[in-house]
């Protein structure tokens, strides 16, 4: 019997799933756990989609993402904070370890990515208070550099780890293979972070050749990372948080059926996400 | 009147004309320099192709690219090496300043980032006598990390940097904004690597959104990078060397008449690669 206990899904694998359907389609075939995305909880009703987790048993290693805060006018830059509250919130109904940091990159025009970089910083200062009195981590995710400018300033581990230490408590690390395998650092900062600090581990493959810039992540197995190596330097640091798979895929994982991507997502990351030994 | 005689159009940009053609039309449009490609130069032959460029008066910046050194297997690798030192000599013979080191990523099955990146640690251990003896450098140019599987496992600034330093003469950068803009250690980087070890730098724009993970690259200012801001740093450091478009671009440029191409890459550049001031 695989040990799946510290295995969850995240939700965005499964795309075409309602909360309720990936719910349901996780806990059927064991997955302990779902990493929630927003708009889903929101289209369920916080109330009722923490109510159909509960239900399920299942665990929530993350609720994504926070909104973005890429905005350089004062007003719009207030309400995304106001927007994050309100997804602290939610992650604690749905009793969430971390809201994931994506935090955008660029605003509309702007060329100064370390102004970019300074104004998520403060967005994180002004959030902390708030993510600590309700008991939620504020998860900064290494992006991938192809999404720089996009979706993520936020782009090597090295960075988001020196945030985390800067801001203390209410802070941690998402790491994610795809994001990060890359990253002559990823191995050494893992074990800079030292498990205490890193809040979930997400699983996912580099395909070679990648057909897409932003939608075409491996299922495990499939591509070039080396995930046994990764398992063994969490080991290495006592880490015995979540693994989590999250495939964006709209050229094939996307295309299937959610119980097919489900049984397959389980059978190729259960030799990787058991009991450390 | 603009000062061109730092700038250089690398070939790719022009990616359907010959290296005659290439240097008759930069040269015809007031660029000083051009950035070679191996496959054209074979093309032209390499004895051919020197005369050609030293009788327009070109200076050259960079051969491109290094043989790939990706090969697991001994007899693969020693003929990698054999051709590196057969473009080395090329280099030389165009009067060349570098040869661009683009070694390859992972070998065919390889998981084992480290072991890639150990062997072109090797290979270029192995070429650095010939590469002196010759007085080309050894050009290692940080690819963006989304190419680190299957094109440069080559994918930081700060991993060149350190090969830099320890390799010694012989060997030294080449920057490209469109590989490096993302990297939070770039500009530092730049501080940190002084004038004396960068050997050319590269301009080209991160498109948003960009289309194709290859060759999407964007001419300079339809992009997000601030290349004023690099400028003003190589300006700092007291760099006086090359600056060299580049160009792959098969959804835009590279459908364009290769005219008007260098006239509208002149246009943009001109700005940014006159005198130190």
């Amino acid at each position: 019997m695989s040990d799946l206990s510290r295995f969850a899904i995240n939700q965005i694998t499964t795309r075409d799933w309602s909360l309720k359907e990936a719910v349901d389609g996780y806990a059927r075939q064991g997955a302990a756990g779902i990493g929630v995305w927003m708009d889903y909880l929101d289209a369920a009703g916080v109330n009722a989609g923490a109510r159909i987790i509960r239900e399920a048993g299942l665990f929530v290693p993350c609720l994504c993402t926070s909104a973005w805060v890429n905005l350089a006018e004062r007003s719009a830059f207030d309400a995304a904070i106001a927007e994050n509250r309100r997804r602290l919130d939610a992650a604690a109904e749905i009793g969430a370890s971390c809201l994931v940091v994506v935090p955008g990159g660029l605003a509309t025009g702007e060329r100064d990515l370390q102004a970019a970089r300074s104004r998520v910083e403060s967005a994180l200062e002004i959030l902390l208070d708030h993510a600590r009195s309700v008991g939620v981590a504020l998860g900064l995710e290494p992006l991938h550099p192809m999404y720089a400018a996009d979706r993520s300033c936020l782009s090597t581990f090295a960075h988001c780890l020196e945030l985390t230490k800067k801001l203390g408590e209410g802070t941690g690390i998402v790491a994610d293979t795809y994001h990060c395998w890359w990253d002559p650092f990823f191995a050494q900062g893992l074990r800079e972070a030292g498990s205490e600090h890193i809040l979930t581990f997400h699983l996912g493959d580099w395909l070679v050749p990648t057909r897409d810039v932003y939608q075409d992540r491996g299922m495990i197995g499939d591509g070039v990372i080396d995930f046994a190596f990764y398992r063994s330097v969490l080991d290495e640091i006592g880490y015995d948080g979540p693994f989590e798979i999250e495939l964006f895929s709209k050229l094939d994982w996307w295309t299937r059926d959610g119980a097919e991507t489900t049984r397959i997502s389980i059978e190729r990351c259960a030799p990787l996400v058991g009991a450390r030994k």
